[in-house]
């Protein structure tokens, strides 16, 4: 059964509480929880580390190469700030698929950069939470793709 | 039963032929019907235009106002140029998904900005013919949300 | 009596139904019918071109060298980027006049900037459908004046 | 009767002497003139003001709160570099028509900006002298329109 | 007893009557008796000057030179494009405080950089007619301290 | 009794020991002394944060809404990197108001830009540790206000 | 018989009517007969076709993969702006040469930049219509080396 | 006997008591005194406006045109901003020359840009007060030179 | 006998099993043990901290004021982003060596510019992990120069 | 019989041993050869000149006033920086020819500006060492012209 | 007797037949002549050196510390990119002038940045041939300033 | 025996008295002797050229590909504007390191970038004179290793 990293960086835990009119109302365990019961209902579990630390992230993503086959991170701000996760990211080497609750490209021009885009797979933003659920499907078939094809 | 227009831009009717390690073997119709099926297997009619002209490209936008509840478009490399194309989105007003075959992110630095990305909801890129089928699942779930949250 | 080209760019034809609140409730149909009916009461005789299509625009402009006196044009969002239209005016050589509905400058940056803006005699923004009727009162102005003074 | 302020900035009172080829040879005087003349045939009483200083055409703008319905500015050279004129506009909060004789946009780059533009409702120029009439009779619609409208 | 200059630029004068929800329904006149009185209180003698003129605001700084022994400035629109300000403080050589009623950094980008600040001892910004009496506050303790760790 | 967070970030617990001729030689246990005391003095109660953390100092900010009123922000060096922080600060909700011992504007230029301070109500810099007591002073005026004010 | 497609952009079925000072006075069609006629000499059958449509030019450029064997093009304005182009030449795989009637790089700023010309093998530039001779040269050359040196 | 202006601009009035490390020790009334004989001895009558309003340079060179024969401009800081003065000097009309009393190129990077410069004759700077001297001489040969080479 | 600290950034502790071919095979520890050992044989005790949290490597900055004489730094990806460790490093006041094991100046644009540099005395960078022993080379000489010479 | 320079700049004269992936394996001995057969089968004298300092560039260019009727040039890298090389073509006056055996667009960026573009007639490049004998036979084009065509 | 080198950088050997409508017709063996006679009027040996390589310049520079007093540089199309120049300069440690016969401000933008000027006393620029004769002057105004005021 | 090319750069001929400060107060002559001395002990032959001229650098690398084994140079201000040697070092194809005696990225924003650096090995740079033994070591260290890992 293949196991994936669900990371979640600065502010995220107050999702539901912050600004809902930006990020909706859900709470961060509650979108969590979807996620994972959808993941399982795809053979997949799904493990999941927030943390409002860079230096936490980074940790997580080189933890996860001892038991993930793949990762969806949303970064928070520091998709646009850390050359360090680009890096950890890098050199972690699992497929790994950036996700945004909103479009970020619709916003202050400082969130139009991902500096971790480009070791990533792919990017999909702008569904609200649902962003999560179709990272997990995107991961899905990103996994039983063979390998040289990813 | 909602019915949606699939907007593919310049170049990608080259599918399957053209530098296949970028962009995959599979041909243009082919990824249409594997779209328009699982489309339909999700109570959803799926029409599909290609052009490798802007201008039309924007006379199908505006066409779409007459019969479609929501648009997915590849814009091809007009993605990157289009103010046209953006004020089309805009004007149209229907929920409307960005998707991109490769990470654009990851490509050369002009393909890193999308002008149509503040007219869309969300964007899906990096996951090939795939990104196609997320989109897809994407609007199904746009559409079933109350018209006030879109 | 003097005839004179009024070319509409991509997006205005859906006037009047396209964000009203931003570009007035009129038609496009019923502007031109004004702005025909006010050349005619100024004795020059207007006929109207509106294509999405930047080629037809040109093509457009080509005609006008056989038949036409002079250009009002507003080449909607091809005014930020369309050197070939620049090129097509200069190569045309009648006096051109840039019409917009909006004042230009106070809306998105990537709207202040006009690419055919140098190859026009003049520039009248912001006064919505009533930018067209300024425009013809500026042509009746220009087309009097004599030809080395333009 | 409604009354509006003619605000004309820096070394516009050389016209007819300075640069000819530029500016064309009639005098400010004699242009003033004519505006004020066809405002008045139009029902509209022009007062004019020249000032070669910032701040006087500030205090103008200021005092204009007391008696003008509408302002027509051309600030020569303080319309690429005065955010305080653009400062006075917005407070002074009458609707403004910006003018230029010449087509900013064809001459030197650091004339392409105007820093005010974006606290005027409109903006004409590259009519010469013409320009003015043309904001005349721009500011008789404006006028005449429902107040919530401008 | 020390004296202290508040220096007022262009469109102050109007506080109160200007853009309300942005600047505050206070008069200058009723602010600056606020922090006359409030200087008062702290043993300090406060003379005010406004002007909607460059050159008048420079006048003024060096008149300060015979009389003052502190500066509280808010050059309004001139904060962001006079060097010759920035000169005439230089040149002054008393210890001066740099005012705004707003929060600069959270407006238009051209309010963001203050070219007079590199002159100034301090910023205090945000507060409405408050930051004038936090000013007196900070000029009291600078004047009160020993000149050479001004 | 109202309660603010004050909050300092990277290298400032060397305050008096690290470039006294830059940042005085007084130490940050002083001025947080300092600070409690004359916040006392008007009635509210100061707590205490500072870490070389950027998470540490975003879960100080995120515990403060359980408990503060308001928060006064020294981010350090993170006042010109950290869009975590600014997101932060807006996602707390609280008034916020940055505070600098220099005055940044007339040090290196990577020190004239703050990310932060759009999303605080003002700034105060220059004053040196006098600083934090003027914003004391600030928050005090803050929180009188009726709430729809701030 | 090797074929090649000589593809001409926007404006230039103006050529010997348009500004003759800058292009010359030659015809497009006398320019045509004359490259089809070296071409000939070279052993070479030239096709021509000229659009004003940037999508048209991606049509032709598509069809090219069904004779062609090598492309000799003068995108006109779209050189400087279209990546679709680019990204056409690229996806059709033959050997292309860019021809340019002027020197570019002596001409206006935004004339120095040529997107396609990554795509292309080689640029020739500013003999006037002797471009196209030297460009049919020079794709004579290129079509008899071995394919690999290409 | 030829006459010329010399036209001094902000916060020159100050010299002699300010910064006297950058600007040197001597009055400006020395310096105009001495620069005054020196014409003199070369057969020149010099007249001297300084002034810290831009407006009034304005003025003094729009009075010029009627008396003067050359124009010794030091404009201070509004050498670096003034297009208005760029205008006036170009409208005037009469040989005009650029006068620092440092090398601006030396200083900060905002005093390297001269606005005014290209409607100069020539540049002189960081000669100290020697340097009017030296445009006296300067000016002493354009005006000898017959009026075509000027 | 004087004492060392070489502080190691975010990934480095993947060394050796982080893309080889771009910095080599050996891990971080068997690293660490060589330039121990080479600082031994040149009479100088080497520490070592590793740590992916930029507060983390703050800290140990910090730290080392209290026992070391002199630090090596290779602070990975925080050195193209981190004001933060700029000032740790210039607070602390220890002479420093900033080190790489690639050559940065080779790889992608955002590795070009170093933050901490101009804090730094030295630079070394390019020999893969012999870069690390040269560094250690440095300070020894750094060391036993004069003081006032560093 | 008209004569012509060929000038060869920096590197070039390792050609055949330099990067042949890049730069092909003929050796200069061997070009230069081959287009002086060329040129002399077209009637025209080619002499060679190479150097790796510009200094010698600039000389021989010089020089050509005394015998040459045109100039074909591959500044090798000086293309990208040398405005003393753009000042020499321009005060010789004799037509000239830009070289190059890449296509200088598809490479590094900084070898996509040609400073010395502006002085030429016109560009050739990406032909490998075909491209010198593309520019003799422009050459010949160009003298053969009458001298107030070119 | 004080001795200075009169230094001229590329191309200037042709002065007098380059150009002549930009930089006069006299050349610049007679303009060295005349710079000659007039620095032995004022008691000043002057030596001139030209050359077209930068090394043989900067060569010279050096050599001047042996026996020179004072610097005249005009160093053609170096000036705007030469930093080795600019080192040179400033390890002589001569007064040095800089001189244009040009006004470089109202010339190409990249003609508008002297790289060396900030390791020269002064500037003089836009005189022609008379340009030099100032320098002299200066120069001699410089020798006989006390050193430390230099 | 292993033989290794030093080369150095402009204005390095006069170390040791230029800009003591800077540079130090070694003359070139010692500091070569130096690294002579040390490269002899560990059993390599250097050989130094020292050119303020940067074609004589450029033949000096060429002549290095018949006699030497690798390359240090200090190329001086070349180091931030020669393409031209930055080519040569990438044709000779030997191995390289980049020395500078100061921290070039402590200095003036001009001397943070090397065009040569990306065709080097490595860079060591801010210890004076011994940087120089440093490049030494580290060449050293290069030609041991097996040559497909250099």
């Amino acid at each position: 059964m293949p196991r994936i990293l669900l990371l979640n960086g600065p502010n995220l835990n107050l999702l539901g509480t912050r600004e809902p009119h930006i990020y909706g109302a859900e709470t961060l365990d509650a979108i969590v929880q979807r996620a994972t019961e959808y993941a399982q209902s795809l053979g997949i579990e799904l493990r999941h580390v927030q943390s409002n630390h860079e230096g936490a992230l980074i940790d997580a993503l080189h933890a996860a190469r001892a038991w993930a086959d793949g990762i969806i991170i949303n970064a928070g701000a520091y998709t646009h700030t850390s050359i360090a996760l680009y890096d950890a990211i890098r050199a972690v080497g699992l497929p790994t698929i950036e996700v945004h609750l909103t479009n970020i490209y619709a916003r202050e021009p400082f969130r139009h950069q991902s500096v971790i885009a480009p070791a990533c797979v792919g990017h999909i933003s702008g569904f609200g939470a649902h962003s999560y659920l179709l990272a997990v499907q995107a991961m899905a078939y990103l996994l039983q793709k063979p390998a040289e094809q990813v």
